[in-house]
Formats: structure tokens, C-alpha cells, sequence
């Protein structure tokens, strides 16, 4: 081959931000992207309000599509074709065109493997059933949102001529009862989209919280907000099979008994994606994503890897860590085709920032949670406060909640949890960025932050926190 | 006297957190609160919500009564008296008891001014014909929100038995016609609550924009707003005066023209009310605040000064600023009861952190503007992009303009400006806490902030204007 050229393996967020950036480097190589799926580039966040219907039509999820790519940004994206193999010693790729079953092989110079996360499905008796979903996908969205409208027989379209038939049997019922197992971020958030679309919920989850890597102050008032909402919560219950009928599911059986369900949504977490760089001898780190440095290179020269299949450094821990998010996945992917272009970009690192809506509630986090810190062996302390979104005076202000982990002796943050109605989502970022520059909690406290009365207290929730925190800590 | 003393001249925001706080420090020792005025601690800020009648009892303003701070704080408050001189020799106070006129000298140990500020008013021919009102105090709310609401001639109650006249005379119809002098926050802010009540607005601005130490790309769409909510805007246009009859406003006198107007709000800035420290011998600082230093003392030990009538520390120029907000003085106010109390704490200082909400736009600034930068003598370049507040797939998202000042060469963050419907008030925040740490733009661009759709764009506005402007500084 005459072109230099790089091969991307995955065609989602951190991919296609590779192809992206690196043919805006170089447009004179070429760039070719392989993607499994019929998709590529679309936001998968937004599954969630793609199912309620908040957002009607599924195209409105992609923000670039085959033929744009190609078009505008040059990008040869080769949709349906699946990656078998990777060979690191001729530099090249073993490709199945999906389409017409036909295998080729692929070189290259530079390799981006950005092959994303996969659900847990763990190997439970009727696991297999009809209508035991999970969402990650485009087309997993897609599936469930037929479901709930037209759950007899339907087929779904995927550009032209080829059309997908993602529910081959149809159902006799449209479905009633769910079950969502697992209480993380998306299972919280598809709680709201299937209540929104009038099905009866009900949540199981094993631990003894929902959202279970962050506070009880703060997921307490998310399982209030469940049951408000008339979502039914079993915490400490463990799911152990479903059964079925006709090959569709009627019953999830757990340790403390069966549940009803014609719907079943499994949100017990993603592992990375990393078989095929594994099989390759591409070296693995931390839960099993694929090693990187802070170049986004693997431990093989000119083979990169970013996004929800890759570990990146954790800014407080000091330490790689396996947190796949969205931003990350379109930060890395950016920088690992610039750094595949020959620039020489370092990736600093996440501090963990995540927020979510669940009903009318917004929740976020940064950093370290008590459970994270423990296991790292910190001493902290945490100290959690309520505030309000605005000022007492200002008509329709919401309480919020705002919890601090601060550690022992250092007074350095450690992380920041909130909840509330309003203003939590953007106020997280504030500690997010004091994260990054390393702060102590009386650095927090002294922050000159903004004040109007629709939008703060005076002494900002924050601020408010902070002084509480720093008053704890004095107080040994 | 067998007590410690200390003695506060001024009891809203500044004044009441440094007797609080001091109290909180010293029970044992005695903390008297001078306040001029028949209220105290109250919320300022809100004074335009007030006259927009959406908080409706002006009761909701104050956040703590005469009473409450007796009984519950132990703070000896006494309201109506104003201090006419300090003797720094003698560490006495002359004061002056408004209600009955009489006067007294009081002994103080440590001594906290918190004059305030008091709105410009320039000697203009017929400033002081009824109805050019200021909106400062409590009072200057409830005259104008009286006016409104009961032009006839009215009286207002402050607590019992004492009624205080704010309009003698009363008007013969109900104010139509207002014109707000000066496109300042309060301007802009009373432009809203002045349209709310149904009054035709005009504003005069005698420079060539509304916030004028905002820049253009901001200022530009705040313009934009008012047209559209029907304010008429006359920018370049120099106030000379007023015409009144039977000693009431009708005109307003320009240097384009004349004004019908029987409302007029002069809201063309305060400057601090330092007058009684300058008399007494304490040192002045820029613009004509008290000078103090880290640990809000002034020039003469034991005296400290807080709030509107003090100068603070800029942390991004290093020098002193006068930039009067609520929120700084609480802080100071705060951290000067302490100090006097005895312990030795540091304001580290502001970064210029502001926010306000006009009609139905969010617009917020930290660090310094384009008009500031160049006063400094720094070398910088701008940069403004468009941003969504909402994942375009998720409904109801919102524009917004984010505006970055840069230093050039160093790339070092020295301002941040937002405009927009949704989204800008508390993502300032996150900026003034990057100016704090002393963080390049190139920080910024690697922050990890939050993302979910309803609240962001997976690169939120303030990562995209990040890179926007790191690519506008690398290409020179």
C-alpha cells in the first residue's frame, strides 16, 4: 500500500473521534474504520430518553453517519465488518464483511482499537429468553423501544435496502410488568423511561443500596424518589434465572422469590472489550481493559486503544482505573488518532465525574467515594450538608444535598457527591475542576463563586459544605 | 467597661456575619451592631424579585431580625443609630440615636466598619425630584415597590410601633413610564422586574453597550434580549439632568433628546461608603475603599473593615480590586469577627465571580474582561464559541456563548464570560474555581466534567471553547 494508513476497530464515540482527528492530521492517509454494527457515532447516553420517547426518532441519537463520514471527513467507515484477528507482527487485521459472510485481511500502519464495553450477561438458567434486554447499543434501543410500541412481530430498518428483524417472534401482550436488574446509572434512568412509557417497575438489585458506589446520604434520596414514583425496589436480592414461555420470559426467579416480568432489563454493568486485543497478545491492566500509557499507545508501538475498552489514570488515586464514560471515550479516542498522526499528546487523566437524572432528581458525582477510598487505604472523613438551589427568598428553590470526602489529617479533596432537583448537574463540575488542581477542602471553601438569588444560596451549597467539612476536620 | 468589646458600624451582610461569628468565637465578650438604617441583614440581591412582586412579603429579604440576633446570637443590635465619627485615639465610636436624636460615645475594643456602599448620585440638575429613585437598601425597595403598587400617598411600617414615611406627597396616577439610567446588573436586572409590573422601560446607557465591562459577544445578546422583551435601548446617550412638576420627575434630559418618565432608577453604580473611616484617619485604598490587608484589617490595629466599603485582594491581577458582591462580603465579614475575635485568618481574595438573570437569560463572568485585561497591560487574545446546554438529541436544549480570555504566550486562563437561556449560571463556577488554581487553558480543555444528556453535550460548552481557544492560540 502507497497511502500510509490507519485501521480503527470500532466505529462509537472514541473510534470515530480517532478516525476524525487523525484524517484532520494527515489528510493525505487514509483511514479506515471497521464496525460490527449497522451503526457508528451515535450517543448512547441517550438511549435512555430515545425509550421514553423524549426523543421520537432514533436518528436524531447519531451525530455522524456512514455516508457523511466518508463524504466530509474522508473516513473509509466499513459498517457490518467484525474484526477477528489482529496479526501485530505483519501489522494487519483479519476483517468478516457481515453482509456478504466474505473474510479478508487488512494492513496497516498505524491500529486503534476502540472496541468498547460488553454487558455482563452472566451464564444464568433462561438468560437467553426473548425479551431479557440489555441496552448499550443503538440497536438494543431500538429493539426495546419496538417492543414497547409494537410488541407483536416487527422488523427495523437500517438505511436502505437492508431492513433488521431484532424481534423475530413478536409477543402476544404489549409488555406490562419489568424487571430491571440492577440498580446502577442506567438501570436508575430506565426506570424513568419505562415508568414514562406506563410500565409497571420493578427493580432488584443484590447490595444494599442503589447506585452502589456512592453514599448512603446520597442514594437514600434516590430510593425515595424510586418509591415515589412507584417504582418497586428489592435491595439485597439476588437474581438467579428466569423462566419462560414460548422462549419468551414470564418470571424472574431470585433469592427471595419470583417476580412477574414480560420485560426484563439486565443493568448489572459492562466488562471491557478487550478478547481481541487480549487474544492478539495486546497486554491487558486494570479489570481486564487494555493497557495504556498517557499517549493512549497500548504496550505495543503504533497500536493505540481508547474509549470503554481501555483503563485510563485516575487523577486522585494516582492509579489506572476502569470508568467507562462517554467523555472519556471521545477524549481518548481524539487524542489516540492525533498521537497515531505523530503528534505526541498526553491524556492526563480522569478524576471520575458522572451525573445522571433519575426522575426529577439530578445526581452526581466526582472523585472518590467512601467505598473507592477504603479500598485505596485513605484515611477521610465525610461530611454531608443540605443546602438550596436558590436563594430562600427566590420562589420554587430545591433542596439539594452535598457530601464531601475529605482526607485525614491533609485535608485534601477526595471527592464530592449531590443530589437534588435542581442545580446539582453543572455545580459538580466546580469540584471536579478543584479535583484536577489537586485542592484542599479550605480551598473549597474559599472559591469566589457566582451568586444571584434564582441560582445560589449566598454561601453556595458548596461553600456551605466545605465550611462544615473544615469545621469537622479542626474538630478532629 | 469590664467585657471585651467589640462594636460593628453596619448591620446587613458584612456587619452581621462579623458579629456572628465573633460572638460564635467569644460568648463571654459583648459584640454592639450599629445600623443606621431600621433593618438589617437582608438580601440585597434580591431587591428586583421584591419589585417584580415574585417574592412577595419583604420579610423574605431578611434573613435575620433585630430580635432573632439579640436573643438567639447575643448581639447587642441597634438599629436607627449611626455613627458620626471614630476617635482611633480613644477607640470610641460618636453615635448618634436617629429615633430619639440623641447622641452618646461608645467604648470599643476591636472595631469592624461595614459601611457599605452607596449609590452614585451626580449633582445633576433635578436629581432630587421624587421619583428618581436608588436601589440599594431594603427601604429603597420598598418605596419603589410601594410606588408601584400604591401611588397614592403611602406610609411602610417597620416593625411596631415606629410607621416610616418613603412618599410624602404620593403620585396622581400610576407610574407608567420608566427610564433605568445605567446598563449595569442592577439596570439590567430591574429591567425584567419593571416589565413584570407592566411599565414601559428605557434604558439609557451612555457607553456603546449595557454591562459595560462585559465584552461584546456577551454584552451583544443581553441587547438583543431587551429589544425583544419590548425595553427601548438608547446606548451613547448622556444623562444631563430631569424636569419635574409640583416636585415630581416627568422628563428625563439627555444629551440625544428628552424622556417622558414619571419612574426613574439612577443605577449608574455605588462606590464606597468610606467616608467616616477617611474622616477618622484609616487609610484608604483603591477607589477609594478602606484599605485592608489579608486578615481584613485596616491601616490601624484592631480596626477592620468588610463588605461593599473594603477593598479585596484581585487573585488574578494580584492586586487590589474594588468589586462589591454579597458573597464577598459575607466571607469578609465573616473572617473579620474572627480576626477580631483573636484568631489570624487569610481571605485569600476574589476573582471577579459574578451572575445574573435577565429575562430569561443566564449571564455570568469571572476572572477578568477584555476592558480589564487591557487595563492590566497584559498581552491576551479572546475566544468565543456557540454551545448547546442539552445533548442536541435531548429536547428543549438552549444556546449559549461561551467567551474565554487568555493570556497570550502563557495560555493562562484570565476570564471566562456566559450567556444563555439555561446552564451558564453554574457553570461559571467551574471557571472561577480553574482561576483559583492558576490553571491554563490547556487545564481546562483536560477537565473531567460531568455529561448526561439533559444537562450537557458529551464535550461540554466548556471543554469546546477550551480546545477552540488552544487551537486559536497554537496557530499564533
Amino acid at each position: 500500500m502507497s497511502k500510509e494508513r490507519l485501521v480503527v476497530i470500532g466505529g462509537v464515540a472514541a473510534g470515530m473521534s480517532a478516525a476524525s482527528s487523525y484524517r484532520r492530521l494527515k489528510p493525505e492517509a487514509e483511514a479506515i474504520v471497521l464496525e460490527k454494527d449497522f451503526f457508528i457515532s451515535y450517543g448512547s447516553c441517550s438511549l435512555p430518553y430515545y425509550v421514553s420517547d423524549e426523543v421520537k426518532d432514533f436518528n436524531q441519537l447519531i451525530s455522524l453517519t456512514p455516508k457523511v463520514a466518508i463524504e466530509e471527513r474522508g473516513i473509509d467507515v466499513r459498517t457490518r465488518h467484525e474484526v477477528s484477528d489482529i496479526d501485530l507482527e505483519k501489522k494487519q487485521v483479519h476483517v468478516r464483511n457481515l453482509e456478504k459472510n466474505e473474510t479478508f485481511v487488512l494492513d496497516y500502519d498505524k491500529l486503534v482499537i476502540t472496541t468498547g464495553g460488553l454487558p455482563i450477561r452472566p451464564p444464568l438458567p433462561g438468560i437467553d429468553l426473548d425479551h431479557v434486554f440489555t441496552i448499550r447499543t443503538l440497536l438494543d434501543g431500538i429493539a426495546i423501544k419496538k417492543f414497547i410500541d409494537d410488541w407483536g412481530a416487527f422488523e427495523v430498518c437500517v438505511g436502505s435496502p437492508e431492513c433488521l428483524y431484532v424481534n423475530r417472534f413478536g409477543n402476544e401482550k404489549r409488555p406490562m410488568k419489568a424487571v430491571v436488574v440492577g440498580g446502577g446509572y442506567i438501570g436508575m434512568e430506565m426506570c424513568e423511561s419505562l415508568r414514562k412509557r406506563g410500565l409497571e417497575v420493578s427493580v432488584v438489585e443484590k447490595t444494599d443500596r442503589v447506585l452502589g458506589t456512592m453514599d448512603g446520604e446520597i442514594t437514600s434520596i434516590v430510593e425515595e424518589k424510586l418509591l415515589a414514583e412507584g417504582v418497586k425496589l428489592y435491595k439485597g436480592t439476588s437474581v438467579e434465572g428466569f423462566k419462560g414461555l414460548k422462549g419468551k420470559v414470564e418470571r424472574v426467579i431470585t433469592d427471595k422469590g419470583e417476580f412477574d416480568a414480560d420485560f426484563v432489563l439486565l443493568a448489572i454493568g459492562a466488562r471491557p472489550n478487550s478478547d481481541l486485543a487480549k487474544k492478539a497478545g495486546i497486554a491487558l491492566g486494570v479489570a481486564g481493559a487494555i493497557q495504556v500509557d498517557e499517549y493512549m499507545q497500548t504496550n505495543v508501538p503504533g497500536v493505540f486503544a481508547a474509549g470503554d475498552c481501555a483503563e485510563a489514570m485516575h487523577l486522585v488515586t494516582g492509579k489506572k482505573a476502569y470508568i467507562a464514560l462517554g467523555t472519556t471515550a471521545n477524549k481518548q479516542g481524539r487524542l489516540a488518532g492525533e498521537n497515531a498522526a505523530g503528534l505526541n499528546k498526553k491524556f492526563d487523566g480522569i478524576v471520575g465525574t458522572a451525573v445522571t437524572k433519575i426522575f426529577d432528581l439530578e445526581v452526581a458525582r466526582t472523585g472518590l467515594s467512601s467505598i473507592d477510598t477504603k479500598r485505596e487505604g485513605l484515611k477521610f472523613f465525610t461530611s454531608a450538608i443540605q443546602g438550596w438551589s436558590r436563594s430562600k427568598a427566590y420562589p420554587a428553590g430545591k433542596k439539594m444535598t452535598v457530601l464531601y470526602i475529605v482526607e485525614e489529617g491533609t485535608g485534601r479533596l477526595l471527592g464530592t457527591q449531590m443530589v437534588g432537583q435542581e442545580g446539582v448537574a453543572h455545580r459538580i463540575d466546580t469540584l471536579a475542576a478543584c479535583l484536577y488542581g489537586r485542592m484542599t477542602i479550605d480551598d473549597v471553601a474559599r472559591l469566589d463563586l457566582g451568586y444571584a438569588p434564582p441560582f445560589a444560596t449566598v454561601w453556595d451549597p458548596i461553600l456551605v459544605g466545605a465550611n462544615v467539612a473544615l469545621k469537622k476536620m479542626k474538630q478532629g
